[in-house]
């Protein structure tokens, strides 16, 4: 357990404000509004504010509110975008949220060595606008604005298959100290790999202040297809016959009814009513790419698939992935005032089918509206509840519906989260997941921060 | 420094050897021939027999071997294919060799979720054997036909691009206790990425016993290329503007004029003795593999390439690749009686030429032949030196040079090792490379092995 009490004592935490006043002035914020605008993520979880809000400029400045947290024994909870769904920023022990967006410089880009290296707070967006012009992109695009800080701490992925985007971090440990993981070179065997060790560790090992990332080439060609199912079975089997097949889809959406019928609402689209995939191929040839969309048609006729769509036009496309990307606004709109539950599982892919099915069973005859959508290509699923934000009741039966699903997805040898991160909503997951190897990074967390002042009672609890 | 002193107590080690008897029965085995057997990889380390050796059939005879390392506080060191270069299965502190070559069953393949699980004494070509059939392949090929348990834990990768085939272990921990790390699924963010962490770990933190390792289709169509180029400089430049474009090369190899001369009489070849790239072209498609051929073309013959010969029949395919992958042989007939030193650096792609030339003059004038072969896509590069096995002065020669080649490698934002690991060779380098993160590794070796009995001497010293 934590050897942190509920709350930070009081005379710590004023005096640690104290000198966070010397050390950066006017970007140290105790204010109410400032501390409730960073006690939540867009997450169910209730609101925990911290003591004080930090606004650094700098890995030194990190670092010295890292000793002060050290000195003082007042916890700390890094906040990016405050995209997070799993409770990953609420302050539940006080202490200080150290907000990262306005460390937002870009520091470099290398169009031959195809990576750039930019600080936490540096959005998803902003990071696409500055490529755009050098023929690069970051393909790594988990829908939200969210910041590449954030999308580091909790290994977020999203519609793109192109994992593992990181290469190397600068970050501040739990005693202030600097340390750099890994080299520019584009692969190592030197060592324990600390990058990978720290992407996904939400704040609980240390914070993260500058990510190397990989790029890749803009593609010379891109296609987008859109085909509906007879059946969710059906659209999964041609999901996996695709890449069975080495077709190299970029990416692969899958919708359900409800979700598709809301996607056809709120973007004035007319697409058919039914399990549906969405496809982005890219390619270095444009014969490569109209190679792929023949040859997925092919496979979707096979199974179910009807009245596929494809779209080259950069403006048809847009408009089809835009629909895709705006489907949480969507589900929204299908209950005006509601508020959204999004949950997040993701199985090996020859369960997939299996799983939905059982999954949309489960939730037929809910309370409230359940649409789903799948980064099919990954086995990686998603449900949007759209919840009275007034009912407990409803709440209550979306968190047993996500255990339910969670469960399901553990029987098939699946992870209880593909991409949302553990925070505090999944914790209680993780000893069914990994049993013994839980205690393995109970034993790292302990190594790292044996005071627990790192993002405390999120992931792990010592 | 280490608890253990420089050998293990001659009663603690015949106790250990009494109980692990009565484990393992014959497959124990103290004689002179077999711990010098295992005694040395493939370098030129001084080779350090263990004290007995196992050849254990289970993970769970794994964790009772390791229990009796705890109860007698007996060193272990991994055993795989014995084909390391940096000193990896060296007993430098006595102990206990586990042979994990007769774990060597292929435990699951799934063609629908793309994934196979071994133990860990499977071979490289075992697999593909095994997959060949099944029209999928494990693209990870660092030459030899070493253990994919070894592999793992040096974090090899070799001539393909696809790297971090590794999904999920089963591994023994310091005090025999056993866990699985992740789960099925494709992709998770639950928890510390506990399989990264121990890819690369060297037997320093725990015993890998399986592996879950990705697969991928076998392409629809291959072909293969070979260059020669004017000028180093030309060679790397081909390489960095065919990633740029996007063109998706499954291979790219460099060779230098003297592996060139080298591989020509060993495989009575006749390409022009020069810088040299191989290629290898994979799609799903034919015309997507007739379309990134011409790409290359045009770009090699924009930065002096000539005489680009491509081969598309797989037995023009095969003799092209097998010259390649004989290189280390071809340049050990340069010498009769020979001994290889293998050498490994990456740096920044956007450095490997300037890395790559200045490495060259520093060579010019050694005692011995230095042969130069690269996965150029990666940045990653070794030097062959073929060494008289009796001259001391050659080795240290050697060894001087491949300092002054990590130093260099170092100096332009690169790594001491791409994909040889660090064993005892390269322990020297990691300070130099990861600064105050060298700390960060040995704290978590402290946790995780706070006896200092897993492969001691390697890695980090703590």
């Amino acid at each position: 357990m934590s050897q942190l009490g509920p709350a930070v004592g009081a005379r710590s935490i004023d005096a640690a404000i104290t000198e966070l006043k010397a050390l950066l002035g006017a970007r140290v914020n105790d204010s109410a509004a400032v501390r409730e605008h960073h006690s939540h993520g867009e997450s169910y979880h209730v609101p925990a504010p911290p003591d004080v809000v930090c606004f650094p400029h700098t890995t030194e400045e990190v670092a010295g509110i890292l000793k002060l947290s050290a000195k003082y024994q007042v916890p700390i909870v890094p906040f990016g975008a405050g995209t997070s769904l799993e409770g990953h920023v609420h302050a539940i022990k006080g202490g200080i949220s150290i907000d990262l967006r306005e460390m937002n410089r870009i520091l470099r880009v290398s169009a031959e060595d195809l990576d750039a290296t930019v600080e936490a707070g540096v959005t998803r967006l902003q990071l696409h606008k500055a490529l755009r012009n050098k023929g690069l992109m970051f393909s790594v695009d988990p829908g939200a604005d969210c910041t590449i800080g954030g999308m580091t701490a909790t290994r977020a992925s999203g519609t793109t298959a192109v994992r593992y985007g990181t290469m190397r971090e600068t970050v501040v440990l739990a005693d202030g100290g600097v340390i750099k993981t890994g080299t520019r070179a584009r692969k190592s065997s030197a060592g324990y790999d600390l990058t990978r060790l720290f992407v996904g560790s939400e704040g609980t090992l240390c914070v993260i202040t500058e990510i190397t990332v990989r790029l890749h080439p803009l593609p010379e060609a891109v296609s987008a297809a859109v085909c509906a199912f007879e059946s969710m079975q059906g659209a999964v089997e041609t999901v996996i016959a695709t890449i069975q097949l080495g077709v190299p889809v970029a990416r692969i959406e899958l919708l359900d009814e409800t979700q598709l019928d809301a996607v056809n609402r709120y973007s004035h689209t007319t697409y058919p009513v039914a399990p549906t995939l969405f496809f982005e191929f890219h390619s270095d040839s444009e014969r490569h790419v109209a190679d792929q969309v023949e040859t997925v048609q092919a496979i979707a006729a096979e199974r179910g698939g009807r009245g596929f769509q494809w779209a080259t036009r950069p403006e048809d496309r847009e408009k089809l992935w835009k629909a895709r990307h705006d489907s949480l606004y969507a589900a929204l709109a299908l209950r005006p005032g509601g508020r959204a539950m999004v949950t997040d599982v993701c199985v090996p892919i020859s369960r997939l089918a299996e799983c939905i099915v059982e999954t949309m069973k489960d939730h037929q005859g809910a309370s409230f509206p359940v649409a789903l959508v799948g980064h099919a290509g990954d086995g990686n699923f998603h449900l949007n509840c759209i919840l009275n934000p007034d009912s407990r009741v409803e709440l209550d039966e979306a968190v047993r519906l996500n255990e339910r699903m969670v469960v399901r997805a553990l029987a098939m040898g699946g992870t209880c989260t593909g991409e949302h991160g553990v925070g505090s909503g999944k914790m209680k997951f993780l000893d069914a997941e990994h049993g013994p190897a839980l205690e393995v990074m109970r034993t790292i967390k302990r190594a790292l921060d044996p005071d627990n002042r790192m993002n405390p009672g999120k992931m792990v609890e010592i």
